[in-house]
């Protein structure tokens, strides 16, 4: 009983080092049918941070790249360098000094989780310099104070996947209970971000509250049948359970073309098509990485027919999550 | 292609019997976060039916025992007889006689489903006599008609198992999507029966129709959480995705001393506890035979101890379904 009443030293055993590159994939959050508690880690695009030691106490945020002038340098209001003093601060480590540059490689309120990948980027850059005394689980909390900076709702649907890499499951919030999902064996990941605007919080507003029960039933059958076909490495299962009664029929109508992308994506062979996270991108599995480009192709060029600029990405789905660079 | 043309015959291969003893298993269906879509079959109780061939064209329901009268020996109303009636015209066989025995060993209106092992022996029967014509996935769609006769609504998730054995998810209603998921290892049921009366109509007539789709989200978190503990054989998982915060509550109302039976049974070392079916039986989960054997017994004594009989069980996961003894 004794032992329990010792202090536990702040960092665990670990060398700190003076600068780190750190990289943190963009992911899918929902996979269609799993609103709030699926999400998955792509292997690019992602975030870039690089942090280094400074002899200056306090957090710094040096520069960003890439967000357009989009995203606040404020070392409280960006969720990068916020989330790093959140952590310094349990940590009882104020006293150091830090310099972050953020490196934006991915559109910003894309609905593939921007935020959450520069947050997931920022603590993992941090963890490691400290000499890692925390592990991933004990930084997801922090992602998720993050997200609800960034997003007004810390959902843990885009910084677990980024964080933990592979599949996640959010079982559930009180207590937080994540579970890492088996990755079928050749599934590629198409995403496509059109250029429209679609900001998060209105997209979420739109949601009804209320449902019908008899939809929540289609709804968690599909959610069951998605979870088996991951398990079971069956691609088919995987491609008829990617279909969501529930949150689609609202947010759809934000996204210009979505039924038209939808009908690129099925007929260049997906197994199943959707919105990824809140939207405008949107998302479809295929079971080659040659079917995943020709799905990506072929709804940029749709959209390009219809004067809409976008992003088109083809992925695996990424093992490993944040990596140093 | 002309051979597509061909008139398929209406019986395949098989030998014609001219009698059988079939035993069908009783379910759980929902598996307390699942409902309507998982369910699962019980090594006992069952059903038993008896079924033999006859110069005399038609169905028969010669006898019932084990129902205290309580249900019809009019063939075309009786769920056994009237899903052989239905299987054989569609088999073009309504020239054929059959006299039916329906042993019930099981309690009616218990939510164990009671109708559909009935209904499962009669058809798994009826194709035993007849030389197997039909393969159980195609004698699902019966069995669900028989369903909608007995509770007025054609639901699977007893009769799936019941048919099926193991554990179902029903993943889809439109079209019907049968899923068999994994049994774990050393996984034990236990169920008690309350002498209370709780018609299942009534069960399922008291059930919001509108549920917050922040309930939802928790419901199909527990529901994944289910899914992905049988197939990762992780009995705390299960445990911990055992909850239903929609149905639960509302149905709890109708069974007296629930919260209680709960108590025993976690107090007993059961991974989770809940309602089977639309009650009034409970269900739980225990990681061995004698831990579910405790928890049986300490629900029935409770029951007891407040003027309430009960039927106890204890029961493996029934791999197999229906068989001929």
């Amino acid at each position: 009983m004794e032992l329990e009443t010792e202090k536990e030293p702040a960092e665990k055993a670990g060398k700190e080092r003076e600068q780190v590159r750190v990289f943190a994939p963009a992911t899918a959050a929902n996979l269609v049918c799993g609103f709030d508690i699926l999400g998955l880690a792509l292997e690019q695009p992602g975030d870039e941070v690089m942090m280094k030691r400074s002899d200056k106490s306090g957090v710094r945020l040096l520069k960003i790249t890439g967000d357009d002038g989009r995203l606040p340098l404020d070392p409280a209001k960006n969720t990068v360098s916020a989330c790093v003093q959140m952590l310094l601060k349990h940590l009882g480590r104020e006293d150091i000094g830090v310099e972050i540059a953020l490196h934006k490689q991915m559109p910003i309120g894309s609905g593939l989780g921007s935020s959450a990948a520069s947050t997931v980027a920022g603590l993992y850059a941090i963890n490691l310099l400290l000499g890692e005394p925390l592990s991933k689980h004990e930084l997801l909390p922090f992602a998720m104070r993050g997200e609800e900076l960034a997003c007004g709702h810390g959902h843990a649907d885009n910084v677990a996947p980024s964080l933990f890499g592979g599949i996640t499951l959010i079982k559930s919030y009180e207590p937080l209970d994540v579970i890492q999902l088996p990755i079928p064996k050749d599934l590629y990941c198409s995403v496509v971000f059109p250029h429209v605007d679609v900001p998060t919080r209105a997209a979420r507003q739109m949601i009804r509250s209320k449902i019908d029960l008899k939809d929540a039933v289609i709804q968690w059958g599909n959610i069951a049948g998605l979870v088996s076909g991951f398990f079971m490495n069956d691609h088919a299962l995987i491609g008829r359970s990617m279909k969501d009664v529930l949150i689609e029929p609202t947010r759809a109508i934000l996204i210009p073309e979505f039924y038209e992308m939808r009908e690129q994506a099925m007929v260049s062979g997906a197994l199943g098509f959707g919105i990824s996270g809140s939207g405008p991108s949107v998302f479809a599995f295929a079971s080659s990485k040659q079917t995943a480009l020709n799905i990506t192709n072929n709804i940029v060029q749709h959209l390009q027919s219809k004067g809409i600029d976008s992003n088109g990405y083809v992925s695996a789905i990424n093992e490993q999550g944040p990596r140093e660079l």
